[in-house]
């Protein structure tokens, strides 16, 4: 649980402050002092009266009451100090900074527990241990360096490693990225990403929380939580980029030596990404580049215009929108010749606005004024503007800085000039401002952003889908396994979704009598012999009657016959749909076209059941081939309804029947009219039902 | 034409030059002085005597012979300075910073003009105008910021746009990256990107000259000329990386309202950068990554080991590896396990290697040098080293300083910490090492250069194809356009491609004969109706003899059939070859398997005539669905080497008959045992023979 005292301690005690900084104990202390933090603080070390200017006590006993206590000392001493803190001291508050506990060794795990029975006992927060701490606009308790700039208009970092942290702050200040709270979960006994998440949205206060939050995730444990308060928050107007490591297989090897976890399969992370609404990272560069657009205000659009005084610049970001989906739309018109006409000769206003090497602070503010106010295809700018180093650009970034207070549209500011200009870059970010350098990530960044989709609704659609006879069906099933095809059709009937029609007899009359109903072409196939092909006992495409009577009489001469299947023959689109249980996630299902398009091209897209149309359809949309479902070539494409259709219901009998650990549906069949499943399989593994 | 008074001048005038650095002219001459220029210095400028502490003439009329001229004058007085410094002061170079010249207006264009005709009537170098200059070891006759380091280790940068180059450089001076030489070529009138390039070719130096050349270029004007050079500068030992801006179309536009040129279409340049065997980046972070790595000791391998003691960046890093075809294969065994002994307890040592954050110098050192000497399977070794500030890096960082002096495997810092330990990795720097800042941009960054391949083989195959039978051909078709079926079938056969035999009569006996010969099924079209299909004049699959007669006479009646065409019905997998004429690049030959795949899925590869074995194999395996002509569910591939083979011999006749503009064989059908072209396009144009 995240307590008050956690957030906002009106007195801190650190124990084992030193007044070496070199030391954690030290370095947090002076954090603290240098962070102005304004309760009382107070330190305890055996050896010492005063430590940093702050009173010093021998043990924790002597101390006052004290809300949040920090603890930089050996792991072995940590369990008693809590114990005693929490019992007698009235602390609620934990963040213990020493490493040796359950990520060394098993003792270490013991020593945890105890921790964690002692704050769970009374009501306290725990953060840690191995970690480097928090820090907030009230404290900055961690030991490491950089400190940014902390303000309640930054961002919320939340993060499984405490060097990533780190590491991550490293880029970000450097891009002037400001930030609101910074947490280390460490080996997060207690409290883990998703559990700050869940805190920060059941207690979302619009007016005072910052909407901004980056998480670096080493490993989902809490995949539900995660997709609720990262989807709820989300719709209450947050925005949520994260990085989640080990995507390749030797990438979750590397993650499970380092934190002792076992990763998630990648799929599902990136289902449940989409399904929440998070946009993901790959690296710290991206993180904080997606942070610091996160800063900005929303875009409305996708349409871009790029002003600069330099032209290469504006072309590479050009084409790193243009592959993101994002338009840099040409400028035409009256307006625009208006604007060129207040430039120097030579510019050019077509997008990119080229200013010229030349061009004046007075200059950038006319090109601003026509996109901000008289160009309505355009939604946003891009300001590219570095220096050779001839004249300062204090007056130029002034530009920047006075119409990005009073501009509707966003102005992303691209200052490449960081060594040549580093004081006027300096003096823009002490402004309050971002720098992105690169414009290029910057490109790529925001394509990640606007490509993220909306979070799914949470409700499960139900119409149509049997869930008590889907419940009854499972339970009936004896054995784990694949189950029997009888078992497979009455769970795809229940959820509503089309099995082709089959009839199974040993006289002909029936066999006839239904394929008329049915109607011809039809199938036959031979029931009893295990290789039916190798004894000829398929028959496709059987047009009339009489053929029919012929092939039934021919089949069930071959040895072993006991009946004959007829199916009505269909044709159409090959299409499949496969699902997979992964542990917390719940169901990975997968859509794709069938055959080549599945096996060779990997054409699959994903989505974490329970699936609302509109994720379905996503889900169908984004695959390689999906001009095919439109219909192409002159051939009439694929009914997409009914396909999202059965994605839905599927996902919704998955939902209900956790016992399925893997199936798929290959082919179904599709035309412009229906589309019906051919051939499923389903497994089930009922010893781990939830 | 280059001079060795552009490159190594005994004396050097600044025609224009001031005592106010925030003026080319006075940053310029700054820039020089700073740049310890041991040459004759003198500047040029009516009011002065003395300028910056160099002797100043009131007229170039007054100077001394000179090397080299640097002009920050306005353009209209350019022309006549020229050709007094040329004529009367031995001076054949020449750097014209001014700008307004083509650029800007017709005017300034001819006074290009002017300029171009006397230094070509001199044999005097001529860098821009409208340029930042050039810098190497001898002298830094550049006025903008920053000056990077540079010696003769560095890498070659040869750019476009002025403006770029600096921007190019800001982000290298951040990551330690050294340069031998910066030229901006500005509207290159006598010198651009290729002249650069081939000079550096010609006069290549293996002992004296960079190995190392980065390029940018926002239009390829001599695409020959640089396929020609790059290539043979990469097989002498180089390594070169260049971005070309302009690949969207958006992107283009902008290009072209830049630099007032028609940008060359993307494929072209993908395909040309391919035969060259050039690493292409897209972005100035991307670029000068590269360059770092390729500062390096050549990789010979794809294995990495990560050493790191912080475990985040490790698991991003082995993510952005294995997306791009890299391994961070597991450490077991004996030694794996003895190397784990000598590091603290906790370490892992699978890969990542993670010393733990209280690992030591030491424990660096010892793992290296077990990734050095004992490890056989890594061939790498990537070194993540960041700190939150509680102690000094100077030790760590020295380890790696005096591993990479004797290590025969590269080492890759990565010291993501460069504000808290700012100080040390200044120190790193200043060593001559380079910095990956960021793990993830660094692992994109390799694999694009493992990625890269080869120089292709600069001969044509001719083997197999007729060429003065192909040239009789061209010369003999009478008009432009779409050419008649008979000339394809001559023209393929002349190449040596196989086509589908087929026969045309109005003779029933005649056309029984010939389906006898080729063999049955046949296809039977009529010929003489323009909508065969519509009128039923089209009948596949015809199976006998007598099947045939009937469909003859049929056809026959069909108002308009004049007469009968049959070929063999032929099955087997759809392929596709295209090849289009690019304006200066020559052919750009595409391959791919046909229908869907081309139309729907955009699954070509391209490459440049003439292809090579080599070149169309990676052709073939660089396809999305090579799997399928491998062979995939159960069914045969295609014969891949008689798909090359066509690949090739198009590419030589395409060579050899550059008036054909753009044609398609459209499907070949594919078994494994041969590939046979069904139907073929071919255009031509005669007008702008080459």
């Amino acid at each position: 649980m995240i307590t008050n005292q956690l957030l906002c301690p009106e007195s801190i005690v650190v124990v084992g402050a030193s007044n070496n900084v070199h030391k954690p104990g030290g370095a947090i202390l002076k954090n603290l002092i240098n962070g102005g933090y304004r309760g009382e603080l107070r330190a305890v070390n055996p050896k010492e009266k005063e430590i940093q200017g702050i009173p010093a006590f021998a043990d924790v006993k002597d101390i006052p009451d004290t809300d949040l206590a920090v603890l930089a000392i050996p792991a072995a001493l940590c369990p008693d100090v809590v114990d005693l803190l929490a019992k007698e001291k009235k602390t609620r508050a934990f963040i213990i900074l020493s490493a040796g506990f359950g990520e060394e060794t098993h003792e270490g795990a013991l020593l945890e527990e105890r921790i964690l029975e002692t704050v769970n006992q009374y009501g306290a927060s725990l953060i840690g241990p191995n970690c480097i701490g928090l820090m907030n606009t009230c404290h900055h308790s961690v030991f490491s360096q950089p400190i940014p700039n902390l303000n309640s208009r930054g961002v919320d970092l939340i993060s499984s490693s405490g060097a990533t942290a780190v590491f991550i702050l490293e880029s970000a200040v450097t891009k002037g990225l400001q930030f609101n709270s910074v947490w280390s979960v460490g080996n997060a006994k207690q409290i883990g990403v998703e559990d700050v998440l869940q805190f920060m949205d059941e207690h979302f206060d619009p007016e005072r929380d910052s909407h901004l939050k980056l998480l670096y995730i080493e490993s989902i444990k809490k995949p539900d939580r995660l997709l609720f308060h990262a989807s709820s928050l989300i719709r209450k107007g947050c925005k949520i980029a994260a990085i989640k490591a080990g995507s390749s297989e030797s990438g979750s090897r590397a993650a499970s030596s380092h934190t002792g976890a076992i990763a998630s399969s990648d799929s599902a992370v990136e289902a449940l990404f989409r399904k929440a609404g998070i946009v993901r990272c790959f690296s710290r560069e991206e993180l904080t580049t997606v942070g610091c657009v996160f800063t900005l205000p929303e875009l409305k659009g996708k349409n871009f215009a790029i002003i600069t005084h330099a032209g290469g610049p504006g072309v590479m970001l050009t084409d790193a929108l243009s592959k993101g989906g994002l338009n840099v739309p040409k400028l035409e018109g009256e307006q625009v010749e208006e604007l060129k006409a207040q430039l120097f000769p030579g510019a050019s206003v077509g997008n990119p606005i080229d200013i010229l090497a030349t061009g004046t602070p007075q200059h950038l503010r006319t090109c601003i004024d026509y996109c901000e106010e008289k160009f309505e295809n355009i939604d946003a700018m891009m300001a590219i503007f570095g220096t050779p180093g001839l004249v300062t650009m204090f007056e130029m970034y002034d530009v920047l800085h006075e119409k990005m207070q009073v501009c509707r549209k966003p102005i992303f500011p691209i200052l490449p000039s960081i060594n040549t200009a580093g004081a006027e870059v300096a003096a823009f970010l002490a402004k309050g401002h971002v720098n992105f350098a690169d414009e290029v990530t910057l490109g790529t960044a925001l394509s990640r952003i606007v490509n993220a989709p909306k979070p799914a609704a949470p409700e499960i659609e139900l119409f149509g889908v049997d869930v008590p006879r889907i419940r009854r069906i499972i339970d009936s099933i004896p054995d784990d396994g694949y189950i029997e095809p009888h078992y497979v059709q009455a769970l795809l009937h229940a959820a509503g979704i089309s099995i082709v029609d089959e009839f199974v007899s040993d006289k002909k009359e029936e066999i006839l009598a239904f394929a008329h109903r049915c109607g011809f072409p039809v199938v036959a196939k031979v029931v009893g012999p295990v290789h039916k092909s190798d004894v000829g006992g398929v028959s496709l495409n059987i047009k009339g009657e009489q053929y029919l009577a012929l092939e039934f009489e021919r089949m069930m001469r071959i040895p072993e016959a006991r009946a004959v299947m007829v199916q009505p023959m269909l044709k159409g689109t090959e299409l499949f749909i496969g699902a997979k249980y992964e542990e917390r996630f719940g169901h990975v299902v997968l859509c794709g076209l069938g055959g080549i398009f599945v096996e060779v091209l990997k054409d699959v897209s994903s989505g974490l059941a329970p699936l609302s149309y509109e994720e379905a359809y996503s889900m169908i949309h984004s695959l390689r081939a999906y001009k095919i479902i439109q219909g192409t070539r002159g051939q009439k494409g694929v009914n997409e309804d009914k396909f999202a259709e059965i994605i839905v219901r599927l996902s919704t009998l998955l939902r209900f029947a956790t016992e399925i650990k893997e199936m798929d549906i290959n082919p179904l069949l599709a035309t412009d009219k229906s589309v019906i499943a051919v051939d499923a399989r389903i497994r089930i593994e009922k010893g781990e039902m939830q």
